[in-house]
């Protein structure tokens, strides 16, 4: 069963290994960790729903403690303590698209306000109930599920919006096709929030991101239903799907999603391979990326996360026995692991593999080959359990991400880190460590994890984690980098967002969203931030 | 010098070939040219101008008439007749984008109108001033024409709006880079007129749409400033690129775009084949583009146009020996030509090109290489001289496009060529014949020329096209297609609009423009059916 307080299914669990603990340990002292809250005692803090009744909307304590929060630090820290601030009036569970245009209907009506809910993976707040004097009703797809149709001859599927990673795969799969958008919250997310907070997967360099998959579909606004048909190209005036994706439930309630598939491929690999040091690997990877090899996904670690990764695989010999052959061939300290896949045709794969290996010989980096690569696949949708292994010991953990140009990719990384490290707290140390992820030929995502010791109470702990949150934010506008280049914006991130969409930008996209919502019905104060104070402030 | 009543320079000719003349005419019919109006005619004709005073503002008649039309058919009878109907009352040329934001609000103090205006290319009436009792100013972008910054690491380049194809090209291959935005207009369209109405170039699959090289830039509106910064990716929010691509002057004035570049290419080579009938040949490009191979272009012409292609070439007996061979070789009557290009590293282009020419020889097609390639390649961008050409001898040409899903290609081409055969007029003929020029997985633009003679009046040959053109588009909005793939909106293609973006979708993009210009200052009728009456309909 899914974890009511953290993430994923209770029966996958990943411990830190023990010479993951002592690396830990000996980089940020030993740790207590804080006590956990009891369902039981969290069923008794849900006060009574104001919501009217209403025969598809659930109001039960536990339903409606499930839907309260996502997976940012803050809805963690609130989780696990039990102290949640605020939860739905209620939870609706439509099955169909009509249901959904009803629900909003009858949310004007009885003047409710909604939350359209995906997964409920956020790391934004983007599915947090606001305060307010109204009930507050989430919006679940879950019930919305299923394949709807599937057009070969021109690739495009239809989904329900509530799909999640796994079921898209599966039902795409029985027919031969795949999408092929593999974010980290794979498991638990779903192609309809992918729409609403602009998503990308782990291999967007082949299947590219949400933005070049999704072909149209059905969203219910206030004002009416709005169909985006399936053209494959079009000049005809600003494009519609732009201004849905990355909407974040403030325009409508996306119920239908059409996407572009493709076959199976024919083959794949996953490869890894060491540079010497991080200006060589960075070179590297961008000239890959600038000569338009068909590669399928490419990432490059820092030297900490190359450390850091190999020190948690718990394979100690093996790991020794690894660095003492890149030592050998000139990659000592400060190399850096970059993993790369080729999928599709045989022929092309085997072609694109030998040019990817001849440059990364020619920069005097080494490639090792399948076995780590496979090990990269098969825990590739593993990181978001990784929080509770650290947990258990005392030690929190999260992540920040931003794109910027190719020109500001160091310099951005650098003050990124410096920040956590500037601002986890007198005497404090934080680990800090980053990988590039998704690479365009203009510049590249830059994907930062940092784990420190809770402190000595949960308000405390979540004090110091705003320190370095913001702290980062600051860095990432002050080079030029997007607020999120996968996360979204929701509540967290909706004060830094006029730094990338300036005065004009925010004003139009506010006009978009009373044009869509004019009673500020759907989601208030996500995106942007105009009409209710940030939640992590208040909590 | 550049025509002021055709295409491109007056030093640049091409008349019809005597076998071109001899099949047209069995085909059609003799016809006899109408008469062209002398510029002296026109200029007589030029009311005085209502603009008040200001001195980046000329008023002089031949200005006015230089900036009056595009190089739709409509405008192009205009021309040609010397009816220009209306003509803007003064041509304003800035030179920078502080001068377009004064020039906007000194619009705004004396109640004009404002059309901006790029090359002049538009073949939808995107330019064309409307009919109002305010005086209309066009905004030409013309002085903004330089590289203005070269970020080489990023590969991002800054232009002025108003730098034509050539010269974004040649000030870029100075530095050893290149855009790659190839639209059969590029000889005189430019860099922010391609933002402005979303335009896709002929090697779109290597390159990208404009909205693939689109990467910020600055607007001015009539609420201020949009400055949009260079992110290579993001997910905060909807993205403003987006709207502003395909506004078509209807939010602001794009004076500088940021786009995307990359190095010239090792090497490049375009190749010529053919296959035996259009399913096949169907079939065969639409695999070649989902296998996601990395061709550089891929155009299919259908039999009728192979045909005529063939036949207009001019090299009888080169021709005729071809015609042998592809019989031989069992491609016949029905045979389609197929143009492929392959762009890029040496070794991948070597590899890509093998694997093309093996698909196409395993569905019985012919490769017969590069020498009607190159053919192609130095006659790109001379398609509309050939009006020219044509019209001399009384005929008249016109093309019109879309795109859709695969599964509707064949049906919306048949549609679209049976509309104009069924609408050219009781005894009249019509030669049609169409390629597929831009494909992507899920489906293809379709792109369709019919030729035909010219009344015994200006005024009857525009109603012989619009009963045509009207046909053409019904054509293509009930097969679900894209009323324009590559051409935009403009005021000709407004009222078709409604049935790809819906009544909401309609709904939003008025919103939209009316936040940005709350008095429809701007290019009032251009886009949405909204503030004016057709043009066309009244000239």
């Amino acid at each position: 069963m899914r974890r009511w307080n953290g993430w994923g299914d209770s029966a996958n669990h990943y411990p830190l290994k023990a010479s993951g603990l002592t690396f830990l340990q000996s980089r940020l002292g030993t740790a207590t960790p804080l006590p956990d809250a009891e369902m039981a005692t969290v069923l008794q803090a849900v006060p009574a729903s104001r919501m009217p009744d209403h025969p598809l909307i659930r109001t039960d304590a536990e339903t409606r403690i499930r839907h309260a929060r996502g997976q940012s630090l803050p809805d963690w820290l609130a989780m696990r303590s039990g102290d949640f601030g605020r939860f739905p009036d209620g939870v609706a569970m439509p099955t169909k698209s009509a249901e959904v245009k009803r629900l909003l209907a009858w949310a004007q009506d009885n003047d409710v306000l909604v939350i359209p809910y995906g997964g409920g993976t956020s790391v934004a707040g983007h599915i947090n109930p606001p305060a307010s004097d109204k009930p507050v009703l989430t919006l679940s797809l879950a019930g919305m599920n299923k394949l709807l149709h599937l057009d070969k001859e021109s690739q495009i599927a239809t989904f329900g919006a509530g799909t999640p990673g796994p079921e898209v795969e599966n039902q795409l799969r029985e027919q031969g096709y795949m999408l092929g958008h593999f974010p980290q919250s794979w498991e638990l997310s779903t192609v309809g929030g992918w729409v609403a907070s602009r998503s990308s997967g782990q291999q967007s360099m082949r299947y590219g991101r949400i933005e070049q998959m999704f072909a149209g579909g059905r969203i219910e606004t206030p004002r009416g239903t709005l169909d985006i048909p399936t053209i494959p190209a079009s000049s005809a005036g600003p494009d519609l799907r732009e201004m849905i994706m990355g909407s974040e439930g403030r325009m409508g309630v996306i119920s239908e999603v059409k996407v572009r598939v493709t076959p199976l491929p024919e083959t794949e690999t996953f490869q890894v391979a060491f540079a010497p040091d991080w200006e060589t690997a960075k070179t590297l990877v961008r000239s890959l990326t600038q000569a338009k090899l068909p590669l399928s996904m490419l990432r490059l670690s820092n030297a900490e996360e190359t450390r850091t990764h190999l020190m948690l695989a718990g394979h100690e010999r093996l790991v020794s026995v690894l660095h003492r052959y890149l030592s050998l061939r000139g990659c000592r300290n400060e190399k850096c692991m970059i993993t790369f896949g080729v999928t599709g045709e045989k022929s092309l794969v085997r072609h694109t593999l030998a040019t990817v290996k001849k440059r990364i010989r020619a920069v005097g980096g080494t490639v090792v080959g399948e076995l780590l690569g496979k090990k990269w696949e098969e825990s590739r949708f593993r990181s978001p359990y990784l929080r509770h292994g650290l947990w258990e010991h005392g030690y929190v953990v999260d992540t920040f991400e931003t794109a910027v140009d190719w020109n500001q990719v160091t310099p951005a990384m650098n003050a990124m880190e410096q920040a956590v490290r500037d601002n986890v707290g007198e005497g404090e140390k934080v680990h800090v460590f980053t990988h590039l992820s998704h690479l365009y030929p203009q510049g590249s995502s830059i994907y930062t994890t940092y784990v420190f010791r809770s402190s000595d109470s949960y308000h405390n702990t979540l004090q110091r984690w705003h320190a370095m949150k913001e702290a980062a934010s600051e860095a990432i506008v002050a080079h030029g980098g997007t607020i999120s280049h996968q996360h979204g914006v929701g509540r967290d991130h909706a004060p830094w967002l006029h730094h990338e969409k300036g005065e004009q930008g925010i004003a139009a996209l506010t006009s978009l969203v009373k044009h869509f919502d004019p009673q500020q019905r759907l989601n208030p104060g996500c995106l942007l931030d105009d009409t209710q104070p940030r939640i992590e402030k208040e909590s």
